[in-house]
């Protein structure tokens, strides 16, 4: 039944989709494993196959959820499939999944306290919850944004406002130019922080990492050193703890010592690994990490919340408020209370804390670090193959859940080509999909493991075809 | 019943509490319409009715929904209610709900086609429909971000680009100071993108407006030629088409014709007004938005699309691009495609053009044209009511679906105080939720109307309870 001419569906023509769409996402969920992880669609398929402007009667539910399954399931890649190994896993979870939608039926929009007091306040329990699990000190404000691309473009204004108090009114027009540490191997998003904020990727500096691909705490001291006598302004440093392409630990507590000696801010980018620092195992790559000025992790990464859900933690929430705080008259409120609009330049924000929230009540804190537990098994146990097999060498630690590793069989003159080829293949049996990177010039494979339906019966059956691609030569 | 040891619901689980979820969503819509619009909750009631840490063991989805019924419902401000009149209206609506879910459900993150092709090019689809129906030039190509406020950081950032082509290598460090025109109107999110960018506040200069509260084309041109004697470089201007106080409509021709004699970026905010350009009716308040070289329309304020969805049209998105695009090997793809990465500053992104393409196919273009028609029809009647009694005065005209007024009934010294206690008294009421500005100084009420479910009656009912309000004195 299409829509009445004013106003929205009767609630029982809701009910009746909703009970629809549930029952069609059910079977989606076990249809989608037996069905091709990367799609088949090529450039322009699905764009060609919709009309080019929009109908001016409206049609039901019930034919574009029709439509929906015939132009775009094909053109899916499926994040949430047990055997989606690459770039990082997506926190998709049932339970996480209910309370999005949750979210999105209650239309909170948390700029104000008054706009949502439930969004405004849970966000700092679920937070504090997250804090807590985690380990971090108790001074840690935490906020959520939507990626870690926007909390660290936070991070670093606030670095800014730190270290040029009258940037705020006065721009950077007329200052030096400043610097910004990051190991080698640290996340292009410091990259576009830099850009948008005004300072330009020349201000990003990168420091050497040793052959585990850790950034080298005396080089990062020695640049400091460098810059300071050239002129340049050195004003924060950015550890990463799991970086993008082997999740390499940097060494947070050296770091936070140049930075302390160095009066520099601390950024520790643990998008992430952070959630791994529910595991007590797991609490050494976070050693100094107590001493920064900002931290963010991604639950939406491995931490079972559906996208988007990134967490900035600061015991420095002030110098964000300072740098962003500010308030027309039609926001003007009376109640003193916190309002999240003033924690950045968002002035919207969804009610995204119920997803956390909710997973941290379903799963229970020990059924997240159990799923963990499990992953970073399961990473082991193919590097454990990997390793084994003379065909194939291990180029990186394997400290959380992905397993960096390339083919080396004998005879084969361009092992990058040969690797490249192996990537194309195995995607192309539509059974899973990796993505790579390169370390020191070379082509490297890069398997990530951590989403909630992965086993190892999964792992398993990506290592055949890893190693059925390699012998295809 | 709890999840499993490892892994998610088994599929029969998740369908099992995504009906009852389903149910009570259904429920919630119809209870929402006679419980409180604002909220009877104190700052600091519902931290303290939950627990200070997280659970260790897991919790029944049924309880985690009983609870939020228990503790949360009570300190949700209802966006989604008929008589929510505050800020501007919500874009909820049934169909939008459902793609929501069906986001939600498939998990894209279209960072690169390679991760959706479905949401890349159903983006571009949905958005091209959208360029259509609100009549702007072919030239004009979209990109959806989270708010208006993320998208006015990129639509500056892009104007410094322009003009200062060296800021992504080398910031602004060393630069002279840069000028932004705004009408005194214009919204915060324009001071705050220019604190983002290291423009500073400073780099706003506000313009003097009409009687109408629209921008003086005259003062701009004044304006820029003061600056640039002064040695500062003029580099854009924001027309808004809707200002936030009063829906006001800047004069976009004029105002184009000072950016192109000086060689300013044009751009327009229409993140509230944008959806009106569907109506050929409203099309003169955009007269010169073909000349603009960006152009924000927020389809999750008045276009029935749940929150977030705003969209930026540029027929400059190379700029964009030029500013923002930069790919690390790990991100490295061989197609040759549109990358919606390279548009911004955040990576990941939810596939939010399902939403707006499913409201767009839901009601039919025609579908939406009549739901704002009649928006406006209940505002033009509500200012009709306001006009013919003698207590109350308009202070704004009313072009499309905000009406602003206060009370001046005689014998009253001070009417701000006045009209303060009104807001208060219809607020406390629970049956409508209204907020104020500012206007000369003087204490103003506002009323959106353009929320799906809001009837006559409910305006009616609204215009009861503040003339009731007012005769309480």
């Amino acid at each position: 039944m299409p829509v009445p001419p004013l106003g929205d569906y009767p609630p029982e023509e809701f009910r009746t989709e909703g009970h629809r769409l549930v029952d069609w996402i059910a079977d989606y969920l076990v249809w989608s494993l037996d069905n091709p992880v990367l799609p088949k669609v090529r450039p322009g398929d699905i764009r060609s196959a919709l009309p080019s402007a929009a109908p001016e009667s409206p049609a039901s539910f019930e034919e574009i959820l029709a439509d929906f399954e015939r132009v775009l399931v094909p053109g899916l890649t499926q994040w949430n499939h047990p055997r989606y190994f690459a770039y990082f896993p997506c926190g998709f979870s049932s339970p996480g999944m209910l309370a999005d939608f949750l979210s999105t039926a209650v239309s909170q929009q948390a700029m104000l306290w008054r706009t949502s007091p439930a969004a405004t306040e849970l966000e700092e329990v679920a937070l504090d919850w997250l804090r807590r699990a985690m380990d971090l000190p108790e001074g840690f404000e935490g906020v959520i944004y939507d990626t870690a691309s926007t909390g660290i473009v936070h991070a670093l204004a606030a670095a800014r406002q730190a270290g040029v108090p009258d940037v705020r009114a006065r721009g950077l027009a007329g200052h030096a130019s400043f610097r910004i540490y990051v190991s080698e191997h640290a996340h292009s998003s410091v990259d576009k922080a830099a850009i948008t904020l005004g300072l330009g990727l020349d201000s990003v500096r990168r420091i050497p990492a040793d052959g585990e691909h850790a950034m080298l705490p005396g080089a990062l001291a020695e640049a400091v050193a460098q810059d300071r006598a050239a002129g340049v302004v050195p004003f924060a440093a950015v550890a990463t703890v799991g970086t993008t392409s082997t999740t390499a630990v940097d060494p947070v507590a050296a770091i936070a010592d140049v930075c302390a000696a160095e009066g520099l801010w601390l950024h520790v980018d643990a998008a992430y690994a952070g959630s791994a620092a529910i595991l007590p195992e797991c609490r050494w790559a976070f050693a100094g990490a107590e001493r920064a000025d900002s931290l963010i992790v991604n639950p939406h990464k491995w931490l079972f919340t559906p996208f988007d859900l990134s967490v900035l933690f600061t015991p420095r929430m002030d110098v964000v408020r300072e740098a962003f705080s500010l308030t027309p008259e039609y926001l003007r409120t009376a109640e003193k209370v916190k309002n999240l609009m003033d924690t950045g330049f968002q002035l919207g924000r969804r009610f995204r804390a119920v997803k956390l929230w909710t997973v941290m009540r379903a799963f229970g804190v020990e059924g997240l670090r159990a799923r963990l537990r499990d992953h970073i098994r399961l990473a082991r146990l193919l590097a454990e193959w990997v390793d084994e097999d003379p065909a194939f060498e291990r180029v990186a630690p394997v400290p959380f859940g992905v397993v960096c590793f390339r083919a080396v069989p004998p005879g084969v003159e361009d092992l990058d080509a040969l690797n490249e080829r192996i990537l194309g293949r195995v995607n192309d049996s539509g059974e899973m999909f990796l993505s790579h990177t390169k370390l020191g010039g070379r082509y490297v494979l890069r398997m990530a493991i951590g989403n909630i339906r992965t086993t190892e019966a999964d792992v398993r059956r990506a290592w055949e075809l890893l190693q059925g691609a390699c012998a295809a030569g």
